[in-house]
């Protein structure tokens, strides 16, 4: 494992942050979903606004893996830490990479004091769901996921 | 409709919203879950934070409904509004003021350029999911809610 580092992402590194999006997109079966561009991620969180952390995961200084929050709120529990991607790219499973990206975020939630650390899984990844269980967390398969997409606000809008 | 009235949130609104999130963890089975105060939310949401944005439902002056959102962000589509509560009290149920609490929301949502509004949604509250779906919102029933909670993240940083 020495040769795997974990680091904070600066705006550079966002090319190498995208394909691994990219890559998870399409073992999710949605490559055709991703609209963001490099470019987009870079100026999303480094630019000017910070809406995300990102940290990159490096095995011999290659970007390897990535792992990505950002704050949310709970009316239950205050402020929440929710982690949107955890990526490793599919060369470098097995190695507990990982493990590595869930550590960082996990002590960077309790650094700040959050209550809960949340993410969202596909119900058919028994892998990752596995990987999730085994380190605590719950999958809470009675609560369903609900998106109103862009073409669902235009029409919304229309509708008004 | 003419007695109902949709308006923004003040910190002085936050007894009677927290009033609405019990009602609603209730229903949820889950009441002891709820471990925020009034005073919370009124911090975490007014006194210096604005980690939420909330609009409340008037009927004659007595709040009987609320909205509240923040920001998340999504590595397909790029800012996302995240709907965290949208709740009416019982008694106030069928007068259209669900309706009217989700039509402020996507009108913000719109009105800041988000490509998504998301939220959450529990698979047996099949009225709730008819409520949404109608409205042009699809139920990702694939995808699960995962948490780490307090003393699962206590747990996981004692392991480390």
């Amino acid at each position: 494992m020495n040769a795997i580092k974990i680091r904070d992402a600066e705006g550079k590194d966002m090319d190498a942050v995208h394909k691994l999006i990219i890559e998870l997109a399409r073992f999710e079966e949605s490559e055709s979903a991703v609209e963001t561009s490099p470019g987009n991620l870079q100026q999303d969180g480094y630019n000017g606004s910070a809406r995300f952390k990102c940290w990159v995961a490096e095995n011999e200084d290659e970007i390897v893996g990535m792992a990505l929050v950002y704050p949310r709120y709970s009316t239950w529990v205050g402020p929440v830490l929710h982690l949107e991607d955890l990526i490793v790219t599919e060369s470098n499973r097995g190695l507990g990479i990982g493990g590595l990206l869930l550590d960082v975020v996990v002590k960077y939630g309790h650094s700040i004091g959050v209550k809960r650390i949340s993410w969202e899984v596909l119900d058919w990844n028994e892998p990752a769901i596995k990987f999730y269980e085994e380190r605590g967390a719950r999958v809470m398969r009675d609560w369903d996921v609900v998106q109103l997409d862009e073409i669902g606000i235009k029409k919304y809008m229309e509708r008004l």
